[in-house]
Protein backbone atom coordinates (compact mmCIF):
# COMPACT_ATOMS: atom_id res chain seq x y z
CA UNK A 1 0.00 0.00 0.00
CA UNK A 2 0.92 3.73 -0.54
CA UNK A 3 2.74 4.87 2.17
CA UNK A 4 1.39 8.19 3.76
CA UNK A 5 1.10 10.93 6.75
CA UNK A 6 -2.39 11.20 8.20
CA UNK A 7 -2.58 15.24 8.71
CA UNK A 8 -4.95 16.37 11.36
CA UNK A 9 -5.57 18.34 14.62
CA UNK A 10 -8.18 16.27 16.19
CA UNK A 11 -7.20 13.06 18.15
CA UNK A 12 -10.03 11.35 17.64
CA UNK A 13 -9.87 11.64 14.08
CA UNK A 14 -6.66 9.41 14.27
CA UNK A 15 -7.63 7.28 16.56
CA UNK A 16 -10.25 6.02 14.23
CA UNK A 17 -8.28 6.14 11.34
CA UNK A 18 -6.03 3.76 13.56
CA UNK A 19 -8.64 1.09 14.28
CA UNK A 20 -9.81 1.41 10.41
CA UNK A 21 -6.28 0.48 9.24
CA UNK A 22 -5.36 -1.87 11.59
CA UNK A 23 -2.31 -0.60 12.82
CA UNK A 24 0.08 2.22 13.39
CA UNK A 25 -0.38 5.17 10.80
CA UNK A 26 2.51 7.73 10.61
CA UNK A 27 0.21 11.48 11.67
CA UNK A 28 0.80 14.75 11.84
CA UNK A 29 -0.38 16.91 14.51
CA UNK A 30 -1.56 20.18 12.57
CA UNK A 31 -4.36 22.35 13.09
CA UNK A 32 -4.33 23.60 9.40
CA UNK A 33 -6.52 26.57 8.61
CA UNK A 34 -9.56 25.91 6.89
CA UNK A 35 -11.26 28.24 4.33
CA UNK A 36 -15.07 29.11 4.47
CA UNK A 37 -17.45 26.93 2.09
CA UNK A 38 -20.33 24.72 2.36
CA UNK A 39 -18.20 22.78 -0.21
CA UNK A 40 -16.98 19.94 1.21
CA UNK A 41 -14.09 19.04 -1.63
CA UNK A 42 -13.78 22.96 -1.65
CA UNK A 43 -12.34 23.48 2.25
CA UNK A 44 -10.45 19.45 1.91
CA UNK A 45 -8.20 20.88 -1.25
CA UNK A 46 -7.85 24.28 0.22
CA UNK A 47 -6.21 22.23 3.35
CA UNK A 48 -4.66 19.62 1.31
CA UNK A 49 -2.46 22.17 -0.93
CA UNK A 50 -1.26 23.80 2.13
CA UNK A 51 -0.45 20.45 4.29
CA UNK A 52 1.46 20.00 0.77
CA UNK A 53 3.20 23.21 1.05
CA UNK A 54 4.32 22.42 4.82
CA UNK A 55 5.38 18.82 4.22
CA UNK A 56 6.09 17.83 0.36
CA UNK A 57 5.35 14.61 0.76
CA UNK A 58 2.47 12.12 0.38
CA UNK A 59 -0.28 12.93 2.96
CA UNK A 60 -4.23 12.43 3.23
CA UNK A 61 -6.15 14.97 4.57
CA UNK A 62 -10.12 14.61 6.12
CA UNK A 63 -12.77 17.17 5.95
CA UNK A 64 -15.93 15.78 8.36
CA UNK A 65 -19.21 17.35 8.75
CA UNK A 66 -23.26 16.96 9.91
CA UNK A 67 -25.46 18.53 7.09
CA UNK A 68 -28.72 19.20 9.10
CA UNK A 69 -31.99 18.37 6.83
CA UNK A 70 -33.84 20.95 8.77
CA UNK A 71 -31.64 24.00 7.60
CA UNK A 72 -31.08 22.38 3.97
CA UNK A 73 -27.65 21.06 4.38
CA UNK A 74 -26.20 23.49 7.13
CA UNK A 75 -23.90 23.41 8.61
CA UNK A 76 -21.68 21.12 6.82
CA UNK A 77 -18.39 21.42 6.98
CA UNK A 78 -18.67 24.73 9.37
CA UNK A 79 -20.15 21.52 12.27
CA UNK A 80 -17.16 22.45 14.35
CA UNK A 81 -18.30 25.94 14.80
CA UNK A 82 -22.05 25.44 15.26
CA UNK A 83 -20.81 22.55 18.13
CA UNK A 84 -18.15 25.37 19.56
CA UNK A 85 -21.37 27.73 19.97
CA UNK A 86 -24.10 25.15 21.39
CA UNK A 87 -22.83 22.10 21.65
CA UNK A 88 -23.96 18.54 20.22
CA UNK A 89 -27.44 18.71 21.99
CA UNK A 90 -27.63 22.23 20.51
CA UNK A 91 -27.23 21.14 16.98
CA UNK A 92 -30.08 18.28 18.31
CA UNK A 93 -32.02 21.01 20.17
CA UNK A 94 -32.35 23.02 16.73
CA UNK A 95 -33.19 20.32 14.54
CA UNK A 96 -36.33 19.45 17.04
CA UNK A 97 -37.41 22.97 17.23
CA UNK A 98 -37.84 23.03 13.44
CA UNK A 99 -39.26 19.78 12.90
CA UNK A 100 -36.79 17.67 11.44
CA UNK A 101 -34.39 15.64 12.78
CA UNK A 102 -32.73 13.92 10.10
CA UNK A 103 -29.27 14.44 9.64
CA UNK A 104 -26.23 13.20 7.54
CA UNK A 105 -23.04 12.80 8.92
CA UNK A 106 -20.40 13.09 5.96
CA UNK A 107 -16.58 12.03 6.05
CA UNK A 108 -14.09 12.97 3.00
CA UNK A 109 -10.21 11.85 2.71
CA UNK A 110 -8.06 13.30 -0.01
CA UNK A 111 -4.88 11.65 -0.74
CA UNK A 112 -2.04 13.74 -2.20
CA UNK A 113 1.20 13.67 -3.48
CA UNK A 114 1.78 16.47 -5.63
CA UNK A 115 -1.10 16.68 -8.39
CA UNK A 116 -1.33 12.57 -7.92
CA UNK A 117 -5.07 12.86 -5.90
CA UNK A 118 -6.82 9.84 -4.23
CA UNK A 119 -10.78 11.17 -2.77
CA UNK A 120 -12.61 8.75 -0.67
CA UNK A 121 -16.32 9.85 1.04
CA UNK A 122 -17.81 7.97 3.62
CA UNK A 123 -21.46 9.08 4.81
CA UNK A 124 -24.18 7.56 7.39
CA UNK A 125 -27.61 8.56 7.45
CA UNK A 126 -29.49 9.04 10.92
CA UNK A 127 -31.52 11.31 13.23
CA UNK A 128 -30.56 14.04 15.96
CA UNK A 129 -31.97 12.69 19.48
CA UNK A 130 -32.22 14.30 23.16
CA UNK A 131 -30.98 13.66 25.38
CA UNK A 132 -27.26 13.00 24.50
CA UNK A 133 -26.09 9.57 24.97
CA UNK A 134 -22.52 7.68 25.41
CA UNK A 135 -19.47 8.78 26.27
CA UNK A 136 -17.27 7.52 23.36
CA UNK A 137 -15.73 9.70 20.34
CA UNK A 138 -16.53 13.18 19.94
CA UNK A 139 -18.48 16.11 18.26
CA UNK A 140 -22.09 14.91 17.89
CA UNK A 141 -21.77 11.48 18.42
CA UNK A 142 -23.51 11.64 21.58
CA UNK A 143 -26.72 12.59 20.02
CA UNK A 144 -26.51 10.52 16.54
CA UNK A 145 -28.41 7.55 16.32
CA UNK A 146 -27.59 5.91 12.91
CA UNK A 147 -30.47 4.79 10.40
CA UNK A 148 -31.47 1.09 11.70
CA UNK A 149 -29.59 1.18 14.54
CA UNK A 150 -30.73 1.48 18.93
CA UNK A 151 -26.95 3.00 19.88
CA UNK A 152 -25.72 6.72 19.25
CA UNK A 153 -22.04 7.02 17.31
CA UNK A 154 -21.13 7.60 21.32
CA UNK A 155 -22.43 4.35 22.37
CA UNK A 156 -19.94 2.26 20.27
CA UNK A 157 -16.49 1.68 20.71
CA UNK A 158 -14.47 2.22 18.03
CA UNK A 159 -15.05 -0.57 16.04
CA UNK A 160 -18.59 -0.39 16.44
CA UNK A 161 -18.43 2.35 15.26
CA UNK A 162 -15.94 2.02 12.82
CA UNK A 163 -18.60 -0.24 11.22
CA UNK A 164 -21.28 2.14 10.60
CA UNK A 165 -19.58 4.99 10.86
CA UNK A 166 -18.90 7.86 7.93
CA UNK A 167 -15.50 7.84 8.54
CA UNK A 168 -14.78 3.98 8.55
CA UNK A 169 -16.80 3.98 5.23
CA UNK A 170 -13.92 6.78 3.86
CA UNK A 171 -11.21 4.66 5.28
CA UNK A 172 -12.41 1.30 3.84
CA UNK A 173 -12.55 3.34 0.69
CA UNK A 174 -9.49 4.70 0.76
CA UNK A 175 -7.55 1.76 1.62
CA UNK A 176 -8.88 0.16 -1.43
CA UNK A 177 -7.85 3.03 -3.45
CA UNK A 178 -4.16 3.02 -1.98
CA UNK A 179 -4.22 -0.67 -2.97
CA UNK A 180 -5.33 -0.65 -6.10
CA UNK A 181 -3.11 2.83 -7.08
CA UNK B 1 -7.88 61.94 5.12
CA UNK B 2 -5.95 59.31 4.54
CA UNK B 3 -6.44 57.04 1.16
CA UNK B 4 -7.75 54.26 1.27
CA UNK B 5 -9.09 51.44 -1.73
CA UNK B 6 -12.24 49.33 -0.34
CA UNK B 7 -11.75 45.76 -1.16
CA UNK B 8 -14.95 43.50 -1.02
CA UNK B 9 -16.79 41.15 -3.60
CA UNK B 10 -20.21 42.40 -2.21
CA UNK B 11 -21.29 45.75 -3.76
CA UNK B 12 -24.29 46.44 -1.36
CA UNK B 13 -21.70 46.96 0.93
CA UNK B 14 -19.98 49.75 -1.47
CA UNK B 15 -23.03 51.07 -1.65
CA UNK B 16 -23.54 51.91 1.76
CA UNK B 17 -19.82 52.71 1.85
CA UNK B 18 -20.47 55.55 -0.40
CA UNK B 19 -23.37 57.02 1.65
CA UNK B 20 -21.85 56.81 4.80
CA UNK B 21 -18.47 58.58 2.63
CA UNK B 22 -20.94 61.12 1.04
CA UNK B 23 -19.37 60.26 -2.11
CA UNK B 24 -16.68 58.25 -4.31
CA UNK B 25 -15.02 55.66 -2.62
CA UNK B 26 -11.95 53.59 -4.58
CA UNK B 27 -13.13 50.15 -4.77
CA UNK B 28 -11.53 46.57 -5.64
CA UNK B 29 -13.74 44.47 -6.34
CA UNK B 30 -11.95 40.92 -4.79
CA UNK B 31 -13.83 37.91 -3.46
CA UNK B 32 -10.83 37.35 -0.47
CA UNK B 33 -10.73 33.86 0.72
CA UNK B 34 -12.30 33.78 4.77
CA UNK B 35 -10.81 31.26 7.22
CA UNK B 36 -13.40 29.70 9.32
CA UNK B 37 -13.42 31.55 12.43
CA UNK B 38 -16.07 32.46 14.81
CA UNK B 39 -14.01 35.41 15.92
CA UNK B 40 -14.87 38.54 13.51
CA UNK B 41 -11.06 39.64 14.37
CA UNK B 42 -9.29 36.26 13.12
CA UNK B 43 -11.28 36.24 9.93
CA UNK B 44 -11.05 40.39 9.44
CA UNK B 45 -7.00 40.66 9.67
CA UNK B 46 -6.39 36.86 7.22
CA UNK B 47 -8.60 38.96 4.89
CA UNK B 48 -6.37 41.74 5.31
CA UNK B 49 -3.57 40.28 5.01
CA UNK B 50 -4.58 38.58 1.96
CA UNK B 51 -5.83 41.81 0.10
CA UNK B 52 -2.30 43.00 1.21
CA UNK B 53 -0.39 40.37 -0.38
CA UNK B 54 -2.23 41.12 -3.27
CA UNK B 55 -2.56 45.13 -3.72
CA UNK B 56 0.26 46.41 -1.57
CA UNK B 57 -1.26 49.85 -0.93
CA UNK B 58 -3.50 51.25 1.93
CA UNK B 59 -7.00 49.47 2.09
CA UNK B 60 -9.96 48.93 4.48
CA UNK B 61 -11.95 45.37 4.20
CA UNK B 62 -15.14 44.57 6.03
CA UNK B 63 -16.29 41.62 8.04
CA UNK B 64 -19.80 41.84 8.90
CA UNK B 65 -22.03 39.34 10.36
CA UNK B 66 -25.27 38.35 12.38
CA UNK B 67 -24.84 36.59 15.72
CA UNK B 68 -27.85 34.96 17.14
CA UNK B 69 -29.04 35.05 21.28
CA UNK B 70 -30.96 31.44 20.80
CA UNK B 71 -27.47 30.23 19.37
CA UNK B 72 -24.84 31.63 21.43
CA UNK B 73 -23.83 34.11 18.91
CA UNK B 74 -23.37 31.33 15.84
CA UNK B 75 -23.03 31.83 13.28
CA UNK B 76 -21.57 34.88 13.90
CA UNK B 77 -18.81 35.56 10.91
CA UNK B 78 -19.93 32.50 9.26
CA UNK B 79 -23.64 34.20 8.59
CA UNK B 80 -23.00 34.16 4.96
CA UNK B 81 -23.69 30.40 4.70
CA UNK B 82 -26.07 30.06 6.64
CA UNK B 83 -27.94 32.60 4.28
CA UNK B 84 -27.19 30.77 1.01
CA UNK B 85 -28.67 27.53 3.02
CA UNK B 86 -31.65 28.14 3.95
CA UNK B 87 -32.05 32.44 3.27
CA UNK B 88 -32.88 35.53 6.09
CA UNK B 89 -36.40 33.70 6.12
CA UNK B 90 -34.40 30.91 7.49
CA UNK B 91 -32.17 32.31 9.79
CA UNK B 92 -35.96 34.05 11.40
CA UNK B 93 -37.62 30.91 11.05
CA UNK B 94 -34.11 29.17 13.19
CA UNK B 95 -34.66 31.89 16.06
CA UNK B 96 -38.08 31.79 16.35
CA UNK B 97 -38.33 27.89 16.78
CA UNK B 98 -35.69 28.14 19.69
CA UNK B 99 -37.66 30.70 21.57
CA UNK B 100 -35.28 33.80 21.61
CA UNK B 101 -35.68 36.36 18.45
CA UNK B 102 -33.03 38.48 19.85
CA UNK B 103 -29.95 39.05 17.04
CA UNK B 104 -27.34 41.64 16.75
CA UNK B 105 -25.95 42.67 13.63
CA UNK B 106 -22.21 43.22 13.81
CA UNK B 107 -19.48 44.57 11.50
CA UNK B 108 -16.03 45.32 11.31
CA UNK B 109 -13.45 47.63 9.15
CA UNK B 110 -9.98 46.92 9.43
CA UNK B 111 -7.78 49.88 6.97
CA UNK B 112 -4.22 48.59 6.65
CA UNK B 113 -1.12 50.03 5.78
CA UNK B 114 1.23 47.59 6.14
CA UNK B 115 1.98 47.23 9.77
CA UNK B 116 -0.42 50.03 10.89
CA UNK B 117 -3.95 49.30 11.44
CA UNK B 118 -7.04 51.00 12.25
CA UNK B 119 -10.16 48.82 13.35
CA UNK B 120 -13.57 50.40 13.65
CA UNK B 121 -16.75 48.03 14.79
CA UNK B 122 -20.25 49.06 14.94
CA UNK B 123 -23.62 46.80 16.48
CA UNK B 124 -27.19 47.22 15.94
CA UNK B 125 -29.21 44.75 18.78
CA UNK B 126 -32.61 44.09 17.27
CA UNK B 127 -34.93 41.04 16.95
CA UNK B 128 -35.51 38.78 13.68
CA UNK B 129 -39.13 39.33 12.33
CA UNK B 130 -41.81 37.20 10.05
CA UNK B 131 -42.85 37.61 6.94
CA UNK B 132 -39.85 39.41 5.65
CA UNK B 133 -40.13 43.46 5.37
CA UNK B 134 -38.89 45.44 2.49
CA UNK B 135 -37.06 45.44 -0.52
CA UNK B 136 -33.74 47.07 0.10
CA UNK B 137 -30.39 46.17 1.07
CA UNK B 138 -29.12 42.89 1.50
CA UNK B 139 -28.65 39.62 3.71
CA UNK B 140 -30.80 39.85 6.62
CA UNK B 141 -31.91 43.02 6.03
CA UNK B 142 -35.93 41.82 5.64
CA UNK B 143 -35.88 39.73 8.83
CA UNK B 144 -33.60 42.38 11.28
CA UNK B 145 -35.58 44.76 13.01
CA UNK B 146 -33.95 47.34 14.62
CA UNK B 147 -34.37 47.54 18.94
CA UNK B 148 -36.31 51.02 18.90
CA UNK B 149 -37.58 51.40 15.62
CA UNK B 150 -40.93 50.25 13.35
CA UNK B 151 -38.50 49.43 9.91
CA UNK B 152 -36.86 46.21 9.13
CA UNK B 153 -33.20 47.09 7.60
CA UNK B 154 -34.93 45.94 4.35
CA UNK B 155 -37.73 48.62 4.61
CA UNK B 156 -35.42 51.75 5.07
CA UNK B 157 -33.40 53.44 2.23
CA UNK B 158 -29.79 53.95 2.06
CA UNK B 159 -29.28 56.90 4.12
CA UNK B 160 -32.15 55.79 6.67
CA UNK B 161 -30.57 52.37 7.09
CA UNK B 162 -27.05 53.76 7.15
CA UNK B 163 -28.44 56.03 10.28
CA UNK B 164 -29.06 52.79 12.17
CA UNK B 165 -27.26 50.03 11.07
CA UNK B 166 -24.17 48.16 12.26
CA UNK B 167 -22.11 49.18 8.72
CA UNK B 168 -23.11 53.07 9.01
CA UNK B 169 -22.07 53.06 12.70
CA UNK B 170 -18.54 51.40 11.73
CA UNK B 171 -17.68 53.61 8.81
CA UNK B 172 -18.63 56.76 10.58
CA UNK B 173 -16.40 55.14 13.65
CA UNK B 174 -13.73 55.05 10.68
CA UNK B 175 -13.70 58.30 9.26
CA UNK B 176 -12.51 59.91 12.32
CA UNK B 177 -10.24 57.72 12.80
CA UNK B 178 -8.57 57.94 9.55
CA UNK B 179 -9.11 61.98 10.11
CA UNK B 180 -7.50 62.15 13.12
CA UNK B 181 -4.53 59.66 12.28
Amino acid sequence: MKPFVLVTGNLGKIAEARLALGGGVETELADLPEIQSLDYMEVLRAKAAEAWRQLGRPLIVEEAGLDLAALNGFPGPLVKWMLEAVGAEGLARTAAALGDVRATSRCFLLYKDGDQELIAEGRTEGTLILPRRGTHGFGWDPVFLPDGTTHTFAELTGPGKGAVSHRGKAWREMLGLLEAA
